[in-house]
């Protein structure tokens, strides 16, 4: 059975369309009504990663309530950590905490990883044949993992931070120590996405989140081997690059072996083209403020934004999109979209 | 009476020089046990900012332990939001909190504005009078002040934030009253400055900490007018301008009548050089988790930074120096820059 509407895959391929696709990053989330109620349910966030068929629900909740053309998973970025062996919990308007976080490198030998590391992540396979199940193939589904980064920050420094010096400072002292947790990590990323791809999903988007911390030097030094490797293994489905704050090494990105490159918001189109060469589709990049305004400044910045981009082009917000953002905004934006046609 | 080592002072006229001045931004801080002991005598950070003769004995410890070519008057960027109504507190490791913050248009007008509201800052040229006293002329004072969108930035998020969405959300929503807002902002950190300047400030450097938290098109839109206007009207001694995160907008910042341009630690030196055209000075911009390295990989950081550079280069980190930062990190960085030469 063939996915109904796939325009979001024509358009990772590169071809010629009517209009671009839309999703919107953290659309299964506190913007839906429907997602607040079953979340209210349950005892916290982690409960519901842990329900494999409420994560399927909330998966499916935007695609019916905002129709965009893809659904991502409802997942955490998180779990690959937990599955090396770090617990960590969530808490309430503060956010992740690690019970457990490397401190040395001998804390490095001892971790899981590769596919010993990613088959601890059944709930996650599970809710993605659930939701493949009950979406009907109404749409591609995206599966997503963090960046070896972004995961390698968190397990060092326990928690969110204005800085992540602790886990900058690791990589300056450490240097070797840091090399191999980012090969163990890229090993289980990679075997991780492909077990979700043979659960399904259609799509894999890697999220750098904190790529902006790093400066280019330690970005090329340290990250781009592992985000080649990730991009170059991964060859059964679209892979699409989003490293946040990362507009040092976009053109580094746009030479590697994958479909799209997502951009944040402080890239503007014309200077998001220039930087990838024009080589790759791109996806972004609202400000995910912009849905706070108006309905026609949402409109006009839409439309401004799609003609800049011209084509090759997914459209999205240039973040998770905030939840207290008025579903108003949401809808105003994706019908935008909807209703574009591009000039042929 | 001259100034002894005025080697910032030329930088900042583009002179040619034999190695490039340096100084740290916070480098009058918790880096400093000289620091540490005056704070921990106080009940907190804003009983610092009230005792001129403290502030200035801050202001000086670096000068006297670090060497470095240029001292900074020991303030804070939220001095000029509370002289225009605004007190606020800051909160030990959590940071800044408004007691009152702007939540509608109808707050603006009430603010007071320019040297009206300037002059309220009288405990600061306290401290820039007795710091050019005690000083004697061995270095350069920097006096600097908070840009406008920081600013309005904090006087609506009332606090520190990791997306500023609410500030944004009113940019968004009401751009005829933030517009209102950003020049009365504007016209005090004129008149704060030229004061600064009057009790003897040699350079100012305005902070936009937190533009990297704006999309091109509302930094365009919004702030660029209002950041050409600062630099058009200080006149009297050379202006930096740091606006951190603001990649997108390097090119139009080099072409405003500014003599510096700083730069956060992730533009590589070639894209600086590039994005600037080598039209200004250039300030920064090592990452300041480098210091946390050994010192022979600072010191070769600190090489291979300054040779990229090439000339027109005010070295200093890009961010402020963080808290925990060894001392003989941050003075390896600094000896490694006295003692280099440029090749002729």
């Amino acid at each position: 059975m063939t996915i109904k509407n796939d325009l979001y895959l024509k358009a990772l391929r590169g071809e010629k369309l009517e209009r671009p696709p839309i999703w919107l990053m953290r659309q299964a989330g506190r913007i839906l009504p429907q997602y607040r109620a079953i979340r209210s349910s349950l005892s916290g966030f982690k409960a519901l990663l842990h329900r494999p068929d409420l994560a399927a629900e909330v998966t499916i909740q935007p695609v019916d309530e905002l129709d965009v053309d893809a659904a991502i998973i409802f997942s955490d970025i998180l779990v690959i950590p937990e599955a090396m062996g770090l617990q960590y919990e969530l808490v309430e308007k503060k956010g992740p905490r690690f019970l457990d976080t490397i401190t040395q490198s001998s804390d490095i030998p001892k971790l899981l990883s590769g596919s010993e590391a990613a088959i601890k992540l059944n709930y996650v396979f599970e809710a993605l044949d659930i939701t493949k199940k009950a979406l009907q193939q109404r749409v591609p589904l995206i599966g997503f993992s963090g960046a070896p980064w972004t995961l390698m920050a968190y397990m060092i420094e326990g928690q969110g931070s204005k800085t992540f010096s602790k886990a900058k400072k690791f990589l300056y002292q450490e240097p070797k120590a840091s090399e191999l947790l980012l090969e163990k990590i890229t090993d289980t990323i990679i075997a991780y996405c492909k077990m979700k791809i043979e659960h399904g999903a259609n799509a894999i988007q890697i999220f750098d989140s904190w790529a902006g911390m790093l400066s280019p030097q330690s970005y090329k030094k340290f990250m781009l081997k592992h985000l080649r490797r990730i991009a170059e293994s991964i060859t059964e489905v679209p892979v699409i690059l989003f490293c946040k704050g990362a507009h040092h090494s976009l053109t580094a990105l746009s030479e590697m072996d994958c479909d799209a490159i997502g951009l944040d918001w402080t890239i503007s189109p014309e200077n998001g083209l220039a930087l990838t060469k024009s080589r790759k589709v791109l996806q972004g990049n609202l400000d995910p403020c912009q849905l706070y305004a108006a309905p026609e400044e949402i409109a006009k910045a839409t439309t401004e934004m799609i003609q800049a981009f011209a084509a090759k082009h997914i459209v999205n917000l240039g973040h998770g999109v905030y939840p207290d953002t008025p579903l108003e905004g949401v809808k105003t934006f994706v019908n935008t979209v909807k209703n574009y046609k591009y000039s042929q």
